[in-house]
């Protein structure tokens, strides 16, 4: 903290002024007295880092010469940085300089956390200073601070979350219209919903980097994006949707994060992100359009669920304020919030050994003894039935039938799925394994 | 903190030993290590006291010679007391006591935190320690927290709370069975979801004084349990229920804070607790059972949904335990949480001023220009009319007919609705004004 006329004042200084820069940028300015009363000391915009200091930003309520694009300089003479750039450099350099010079930092940045987080925690933890990243996991909902802090007495067994608006808001589309993907995807595109390349979003890389994040806490364990199994929604069909609709459930894309006891008997961490049928009772089921909401079961406190907005510059620019503050109280009163707990080490558990409940929809001839075939390729690779249904269906020109078989497994590893389905494939009268999609939630 | 051998550890003295003392006991004792490097310090229990030292506690993992009927010389050698006794004496004394003597409290005491907190926020600034009440409001629920620190940054506008278990259970039974008030408390004590004398949970004290809590955290304003508008569910009858129904609603006992401009122009904070009907779409309709939620508006966050158990001994351990290692990690670290803010100061307006929509049931003649005539007490109070729907009914014996009449209004103030419901009473087409109820959530 520097002093001004005797007045200690928090030197701010924020990196990026996009969609969730800007936005924090107001705020810091229109509700600086709230602030200062918050704090007990006021905070000041010291300057703003972008890369384009020719673009018009007269719509913000901030003095033009603040704006810098010399980011390296800025970092040197603040108490706090606020990294709202994005991606790994110079984002990572930046924020190590920072805390390198004595500032505490607050980063949206979940990609550069999932990808390098230790080395960040442990500059932070070098330096003294504070490194908070609410704003990483589902924008304004409060989620990693009771993580760390309000479940710190507790045991997280699961987290069940929908951590990605894009994603949410083709399914939920999907779900109402009956659509498929590239038609639902198309017009999230229009609406804002989804960017012009929406790999990141649709192929589940922004909710793994996410899923990391929230295991890592939960846990106290170290996990990073490359940990986690992943799997997009690109492959979800209209069908897929129908199939769960039949089921009375709706297809979510999860991250889930799981404490357990793998296949071989290890007690492990299980993180993966892939899309999976809920049942339409269950709390997540009805969060709709591009909100987000995260699911966690905890020994003592039982089923919790936080629901709110995961992205946008206000609700974002919420989450970055409050890490301010909470840092900026530090600075003027003392003490250090938590920094990384991974005394757990728990292993990460390999996707084969987690256990999920299936389920599949087959393409099969309409004679008997069929079923029975089917059941025998389920037994010969350990997965047991919970649910047949069957369907029979007449070609309208030749009068052949088929019939369609919907079986839900009992928990199964991914490994003896794998193995049913290849078994399945290579029974004759199986014509088709025509999907396959987890079931997760009951 | 004292010290044995050279190793810091962290004194824990226990006040109360039952439904939720019992779980803290236990989970200090078996969550030992995980606290520990949690922590970065042994937390050790040294008493608890109770009222009864010949009660039976041997299922509990603690040493006899734990237990002690003196709190008043225990909480003089701890570094954290807990206090889960309930009422306002002796626990005010203790919790004043022990922060007198250093240590930092939790408490799970509603009660006494809205009668008198200020007194308690006092003596911790005073003495330079902590005051943690997390398990206070909502059990389990990461709550306080994320209102004091998560939204340190933004403004909240609005808090809508289902916060008691009891009249949450009681009316959702009622929704779902279509049974009456009493019929429903019966077997809600059958269930051990009631107490034997239901009335701080029917009548809505336990609400109210949570909803002082949310009120205070929210708009950095004093709120006591006084300063709240309270009605209970006791006259909520089978009718009000279907007539929810009706409209696509559920009737729900609400804790209601707003940020707000009452009808005479000044801004302030209405904090009120009584039965609404809101929409089956809104989020907190779907809170079934004892589950409690807390639903919260802030002005760059958007709405935010907090979901879990709101009582029992486990999750409200779990709020606690929480808050012990946060105050565990301040005596290890450095530094203090957040004490009372209450720089706004904002009036609490009385109810009279505050805005609201109302369903008003009337049984009327049916008549030409009754509609009419009802209107015009309306317009004579300055309240307007969203809809009216119009039921005719034939009584079997004598072939008369009547009318019910449906009335949803736009927002007016009570103070308004009152006067309508006068004028009603002396129109004299209007048999009985059948029932009046808030509807909240539009
Ligand atoms: N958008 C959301 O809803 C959201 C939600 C949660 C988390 N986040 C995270 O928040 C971060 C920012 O997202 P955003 O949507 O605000 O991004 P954005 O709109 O693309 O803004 C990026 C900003 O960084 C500036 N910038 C880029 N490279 C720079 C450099 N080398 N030096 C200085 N400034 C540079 C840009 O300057 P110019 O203005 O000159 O181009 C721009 O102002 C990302 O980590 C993202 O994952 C975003
Ligand atoms: N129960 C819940 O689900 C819940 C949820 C949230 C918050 N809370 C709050 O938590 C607090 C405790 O609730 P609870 O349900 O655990 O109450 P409880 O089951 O009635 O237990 C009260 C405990 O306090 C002890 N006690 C009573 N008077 C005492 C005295 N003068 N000195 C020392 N010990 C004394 C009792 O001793 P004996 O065992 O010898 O009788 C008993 O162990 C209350 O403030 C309540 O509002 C409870």
């Amino acid at each position: 903290m520097s002093k001004t006329n005797g007045e200690k004042r928090i030197r701010v200084a924020l990196l990026g002024c996009g969609v969730v820069g800007s936005a924090v940028a107001r705020m810091l300015i229109e509700s600086a007295d709230d602030l200062r009363s918050r704090i007990g000391a006021p905070v000041e915009l010291v300057g703003i880092a972008v890369r384009r200091l020719a673009k018009d930003r007269t719509d913000l309520p901030v003095p033009a010469d603040l704006f810098t694009t010399d980011a390296a300089e800025l970092v040197t003479r603040a108490d706090i940085v606020v990294e709202v750039i994005g991606g790994i450099e110079p984002a990572r350099s930046l924020l190590l300089s920072a805390m390198k010079h004595g500032a505490s930092v607050v980063t949206a940045n979940k990609a550069l956390l999932a990808e390098d987080g230790p080395t960040l925690y442990a500059a932070a933890d070098a330096a003294g200073v504070d490194l908070y990243f609410e704003a990483a996991v589902a924008g304004a909902i409060p989620i990693l601070r009771p993580m760390r802090e309000s479940l710190a007495g507790d045991d997280v067994r699961k987290v069940l979350g929908i951590v990605n608006g894009t994603t949410n808001f083709v399914l939920d589309k999907m779900d109402t219209t009956g659509a498929g993907f590239e038609e639902t995807v198309a017009q999230a595109q229009a609406l804002g919903y989804a960017e012009a390349d929406p790999t990141a979003d649709v192929e589940g890389f922004d909710a793994a980097a996410k899923a990391a994040l929230l295991a890592s806490l939960a846990f106290h364990t170290r996990v990073t994006g490359a940990d986690v199994f992943r799997e997009g929604i690109s492959d979800v069909t209209a069908a897929d949707i129908a199939a769960a609709k039949a089921m009375d459930c709706v297809v979510k894309l999860l991250a889930i994060c799981e404490r357990t006891t793998g296949a071989d008997g290890i007690e492990g961490v299980s993180v993966r992100v892939h899309p999976a049928m809920i049942p339409r009772t269950h709390p997540l089921a009805s969060v709709r359009d591009a909100y987000n909401a995260v699911f966690v079961e905890a020994r003592a406190a039982g089923q919790l669920m936080f629901y709110g907005r995961g992205a946008g510059g206000d609700p974002t620019a919420s989450a970055v304020l409050g890490d301010l503050v909470a840092i900026a109280r530090h600075q003027v009163a003392g003490g250090r919030g938590p920094g990384e707990s991974a005394y757990a080490d728990l292993p990460i558990l390999d996707v084969g050994q987690s256990l999920t409940r299936y389920h599949l929809s087959l393409d099969v001839e309409d004679r008997p003894g069929v079923l029975a075939q089917v059941a025998q390729a389920f037994a010969d690779t350990d997965v047991s039935i919970e649910t047949v249904r069957q369907h029979i269906r007449t070609n309208a020109g030749t009068g052949a039938k088929r019939a369609n078989l919907v079986i839900v497994t009992h928990t199964a590893t991914e490994a003896a799925l794998a193995a049913t389905v290849d078994a399945l494939s290579e029974t004759d009268c199986v014509a088709e394994v025509v999907s396959v999609m987890r079931v997760e939630g009951a």
